[in-house]
């Protein structure tokens, strides 16, 4: 564990710099006492502080050279979080998973504004809450980026959050999907597969929901391009005893390795070519853009003042921009360009 | 000339892919007739063009190795542009100088919003449409970024606009400023003062003024660091007569060469290591969130449908993100890491 909060460089890092205290250790929850309506905060931080002991472990006996770092901090006001980041492995060039737990309050339009509504849901986010006014919230998740070095072993990224305002009203969000420089459809399937078989248990109607959900939001507007080749994503999700979504938020989480790491596990010696890694590093290039740009989480921690290298870990060591680069017909490179264009049903 | 139109994956991207039409030569003016209140729209793009062509010809002279790639275009509806890009040079890794003239519209607020009015000028830009509705506007400029190879050579990126909205309100903006990846102090006065010279003969208030504009707005607000080292920014220029802000900007865009290109002569065959050069790609790290997250004219540019590969030109080939980094107390990187969090003056 490393003290970040003395050192001296730190004071201008951030937005809320000055709320973030870096700990030894993180103290057993970061919820504050008292003040939930309902158990559920502990619960889901509980949970996945196991998920992400279980997911690091898994990575670091997979990459079998480096292990994860980690930095605990808290919040003024409480809150807090647990970062992990790993670089320079032998099978990894950088993965991180987070732990945060965030006490704030967003203007009312805002936290209405990131509510996919109208395409799946009708939850009122700001409820009780008059336009103008700040909602405050409770939100816990835990969020990953992880990025390989072999061009042919896709990166990966989970998300698995729960909120709550003090008005009362809640809500869970998450998702994994996965980013291959390559396509190989069998990958796909199994990583597909995966997923469409935790979320048959909970409902048959998530996975090709949450499927689309992927697709229309890793989308690189700019680019008519996704950022990868999809996965799941659902936010809003109240619609059931939330012990039941907690659950599914559950098994999705702990299903990471079992999803991803047999993929890069097949792959993580396949001989590769320079021109396959920049195809790669232009790949992360459109990573970038779509965090920087789009990515929901990215924007909210920017906004809310949360430690900037905790939110930008999931930008790649490495990344690259050619200009108006475009494979050449029939490559490999335009095969997978073609599926981000055109998202496919793998399962 | 390359034409650009007929490739076939071109279709899905960008979101105004479709109002792009490659063509081998631009025509003589990209502005339509007959709807401009006043000459300045044609006078002002025949000045860019021209300082495109001086500037694009002094940079292959110091490269001395490859020669920028003209695409042209143009817009349905009128406008179009002419991009100019040099990739694998001897002493920039990319280098971009792009002309473009858009016919637009955009929401009234989002055109006030991107207005500084409230510190540097009272421009009503929406004068004359109501909250709500669309303001069509006329756009012409000039938009560069260099990156050149070595550590020791400074990144570059200047910008010169003109504006006018169909409701006659009409305004200047433009800059030019440097990012090294090293403090040279000398180097920064010169630079410095090449523009506060400029700026002096047309306004002894220019210089302080737009100095410090530069400052606030090329400033990464969740990492509390400048871009680069500064130089001049200003917009909503439209306090005197056009013809004077119109000689203001030429000389400002004539004198880019003169400014930069000096630096980069004397530093391009500078010894340097492997930690330098990814020193220089985490500073071009912070180019590209200061770009994706912030830039006015990469926003404006991705919300009004632009030609993508141009607006986007200005990242950098190769970029850098390691978790966490923090320069040793006393090294060069930290001596330049101060100077970007507490802007200095030159001259």
């Amino acid at each position: 564990l490393r003290a970040t909060a003395t050192k001296p460089d730190q004071k201008s890092e951030g937005l809320g710099f000055d709320s973030h205290k870096a700990v030894d250790k993180a103290p057993d929850t970061l919820c504050r006492d008292g003040t939930a309506n309902t158990a559920m905060r502990a619960k889901f931080e509980k949970m996945l502080r196991e998920a992400q002991d279980y997911i690091c472990k898994s990575v670091e006996n997979v990459d079998g050279g480096a292990k994860f770092q980690t930095d605990a901090w808290t919040r003024e006001g409480g809150g807090g979080g647990i970062s992990r980041v790993l670089t320079g492995g032998k099978v990894w060039e950088k993965a991180g998973c987070n732990l945060s737990v965030v006490y704030g309050s967003m203007p009312s339009e805002a936290l209405q504004a990131a509510n996919d509504r109208l395409k799946f849901g009708a939850t009122d986010r700001a409820k009780g809450y008059a336009p103008g006014e700040r909602v405050p919230f409770f939100a816990c998740g835990l969020s990953s980026v992880m990025h390989p070095k072999n061009p042919h072993c896709p990166t990966m990224h989970f998300n698995y959050r729960y909120f709550e305002t003090e008005g009362g009203v809640w809500w869970f969000g998450g998702g994994t999907d996965i980013t291959p420089a390559y396509l190989n459809v069998d990958d796909m399937k199994y990583f597909h597969g995966t997923y469409k078989e935790v979320c048959d248990k909970h409902d048959p109607e998530f996975y090709p929901k949450f499927k689309k959900w992927a697709d229309e939001y890793f989308f690189i507007k700019h680019r008519g391009e996704t950022r990868g080749l999809g996965g799941i994503f659902f936010d809003d999700l109240n619609d059931r005893d939330p012990e039941k979504i907690f659950e599914f938020a559950k098994e999705c989480a702990m299903n990471v390795p079992k999803a991803y790491l047999p993929i890069v596990e097949a792959h993580k010696n396949d001989p590769f070519t320079q021109k396959e890694k920049e195809w790669q590093l232009m790949r992360r290039g459109r990573y970038v853009e779509f965090n920087l740009v789009y990515d929901r989480g990215t924007i909210f921690g920017l906004k809310t003042g949360g430690r900037i290298e905790s939110i930008l870990m999931s930008l790649p060591e490495t990344a690259r921009w050619e200009y108006d680069h475009r494979p050449e017909p029939g490559s490999k490179e335009a095969e997978v360009l073609e599926v981000f264009r055109n998202p496919r049903d793998w399962v």
